[in-house]
């Protein structure tokens, strides 16, 4: 396999400056990574001409292919035309069809926003002599494309939408053509929870070993860790065969705290499991204070299975809206067993639902004690025919953090009941 | 004032390949750019030795300063301390202190671990000759200073949390030092809310014109928008009263969308007003699908004033858990006015607050029509003495952005009551 040399150069003060994450930078890497492209340097600079001619030409003396993005607008900060101008040693040129297209879009839309075209917007229609115009379907600023150098240059939008639509549709199909050798790539993703990642990584480790198409990837989205499977093989048989082997060896190491291949997350994987049962959910949060609820209602058409949680923060409400009594809060308290077992059912009759699950933990940083610390949970889940109880402790210090554990504790719970699978090895089940 | 070259090399195979988003990089910019000192270039490089020596070469060439993350581990991939020792033509030597500590390290933490000191983790108290040890006291991985060229390099390790320690304590210090002017720099940051910011920008744009010790900057972090002051003076009191008069000209631009001087977020806001008033606060949420109740249970101590909402997504659990009689829901349906004033008035009521909030909306991507386009959002705020209803249309079409927004409406209604300001203009208000 032929390799190409790519470099990423994204542009701007408030990049360099630090007032913007750049995430760009890294979703270009991946998309380039799939197709066998390896990226060897990225490269940020701010809107300063001789900071830009000098990366471009920079890049240029090292680089096959490299990715451009911003500085295409319309302000003076917008310098990408003519500093890769500059660094190619060309003259700027009007485009004419770029400069009608511009006219066309802001009778159209600027007339709504009382915009007129100005000079500034004029300026997007002026390209380097011999660039390749990228149109831009969902903003003003075309891209272009331009050799400087030995390398083949490609300036894109900063707006990520814009630079996303581009690189799929105008920018990938060019690169691909640039590859000697026609291969196929894929990828795929597996999502776990309950492991740290370390422990993911040493358990999956060797599964490419001996593979030469096959490449694994490690990516915490706390608090999942997903394991990326790329493929690259010379047809599309041969990328599923690679993806099948990868994902068989990697559900065979990591088991049922797999639980779902193909990227799902987990509120969607209980959504599909409850929509499927035809059965509804009812929710009673303590300590994840609406956590829950927000990640299942953050599912289109999730109205179909779910119908409320009931955060009741105080013990109060938990009186009140989940009929808990008086008696279980004053003799267990809020965070223990026998009070989330009463809010699960609580929850499921009111709600008239087939499952209620429920948390009450000590999320942080006050109220720990030596026999409940910072990082412990109870849950609960009650189902038509019997309630599970389990206690569970997270080891992570801090409040976010930990109401993000504890909710997707619940949620794995109500995973792994609906597939018929044991309950984490982590869990303390209780038995009054 | 001086200017000094800066510029930062991020390492690692999963920063180029795109696995991992770098953050790292715009902290460091951002505490540079605090301190006056401006930062030219980014770079970032995966763990091979040739890219990364060229790397520290060509900013050894360009640089005055340097900050390098990762590569400080006790991995093969780890090769930050090599690379700098070739970059500066010396050799690796072994700092029997830094061997020391991470022996004793292993002895107290590592058993636990079950883990032993192995030949690789020996690695890590190795450094270049001429480097000076930065020790790290929250991590294995100490980290080192060295001079490449005509810059000074300071070596930290990939983690987050290790590296802002290592910055803050020993970093920071000593490039202070090489400051010939010691001027005194501070940074303020203005919350707003309501307005996208391309128009905060046109609003605060000129702040800083002839105030030379004043910079601006603007950071979306939807839905809010914040605008920062960063001052430098000859002295704290200087500091001060730059920040001082940029935080005037712009509460007098930008008015009530103000709800934060100092960075405090809106959930944090609502809760100090409720705490001072010692007032309650009850939620009913229907589209928002707990969104509200998750923000407010993020600020720690927060169960002094929220007591409980009920995300009752199903319109049967806005009758059970809300009293909402039947005969409204018929009537007028889910999203409407009379309905959420009589979820905000139920929750109220139920779980004996002060105030209820309540939203009811088409967040989409489905279920928007004609009269209630996706984006509609009706909200209503229950007061001991009246309740105010407010309609409000999102011009986002993302079900994400219009949760968020929706959520945020609903709290920047209950931050405008209790600071005694009228509703904001882009809502729509109800007169039954």
């Amino acid at each position: 396999m032929q390799t190409i040399h790519a470099q990423i150069l994204a542009t701007g003060d408030e990049l360099t400056t630090g007032t913007l994450v750049d995430s760009n930078s890294a979703y270009m890497a991946e998309q380039l990574e799939m197709m066998g492209v390896s990226v060897r340097r990225h490269v940020t600079v701010g809107d300063d001409m001789d900071d830009l001619v000098r990366a471009l030409k920079d890049i240029g003396e090292q680089a096959d292919v490299a990715l451009v993005t911003g500085g295409l607008g319309p302000t003076m900060d917008d310098l990408s035309a003519e500093a890769a101008a500059k660094a190619a040693g060309v003259d700027l040129e009007l485009d004419e069809e770029a400069l009608a297209w511009i006219e066309a879009l802001f009778k159209s839309v600027g007339r709504n926003l009382g915009r007129n075209l100005g000079e500034s917007n004029r300026k997007q229609a002026y390209f380097p002599q011999g660039s390749v115009r990228l149109d831009n379907p969902v903003g003003t600023a075309p891209g272009f494309s331009l050799t400087i150098g030995k390398c083949r240059f490609f300036f894109m939008p900063g707006v990520p939408r814009e630079m996303k639509r581009m690189l799929t549709d105008q920018v990938i199909p060019r690169i691909e053509e640039m590859l000697e050798d026609v291969t196929i790539s894929g990828m795929r993703t597996i999502c776990t929870y309950g492991m740290p990642e370390a422990r993911v990584g040493e358990l999956v480790e060797d599964v490419a070993d001996g593979e030469p198409g096959m490449k694994l990837g490690l990516r915490a989205s706390f608090p999942v860790i997903q394991v990326k499977i790329y493929a690259r093989a010379e047809s599309k048989m041969g990328v599923e065969r690679i993806l099948d082997d990868g994902t068989d060896k990697i559900l065979d190491r990591l088991k049922n705290n797999v639980f779902s291949v193909g990227g799902r997350n987990m509120e969607e994987v209980v959504g599909l499991m409850l929509k499927d049962e035809k059965a509804t959910l009812a929710v009673a949060e303590s300590c994840t204070g609406g956590q829950i609820a927000h990640w299942l209602t953050s599912v289109p058409g999730s109205s179909e299975y779910f119908v409320m949680s009931a955060v009741t923060y105080a013990n109060t409400a938990k009186e009140t809206m989940l009929n808990v009594s008086r008696k279980t809060l004053m003799r267990f308290g809020a965070v223990h067993e026998e009070t989330v077992k009463a809010m699960a059912e609580g929850a499921r009759q009111i709600a008239k639902t087939t499952y209620g699950i429920s948390t009450s933990g000590v999320a942080g940083p006050a109220g720990g004690n030596e026999e409940k610390p910072v990082g412990t949970v109870c849950i609960a889940l009650a189902t038509p025919d019997d309630t599970f109880v389990y206690r569970f402790h997270s080891p992570f210090g801090e409040r976010d953090r930990n109401i993000k554990i504890f909710a997707m504790n619940a949620l794995d719970v109500l995973r792994r009941h609906l597939q018929g699978l044991p309950p984490p090895s982590w869990a303390r089940e209780y038995k009054p």
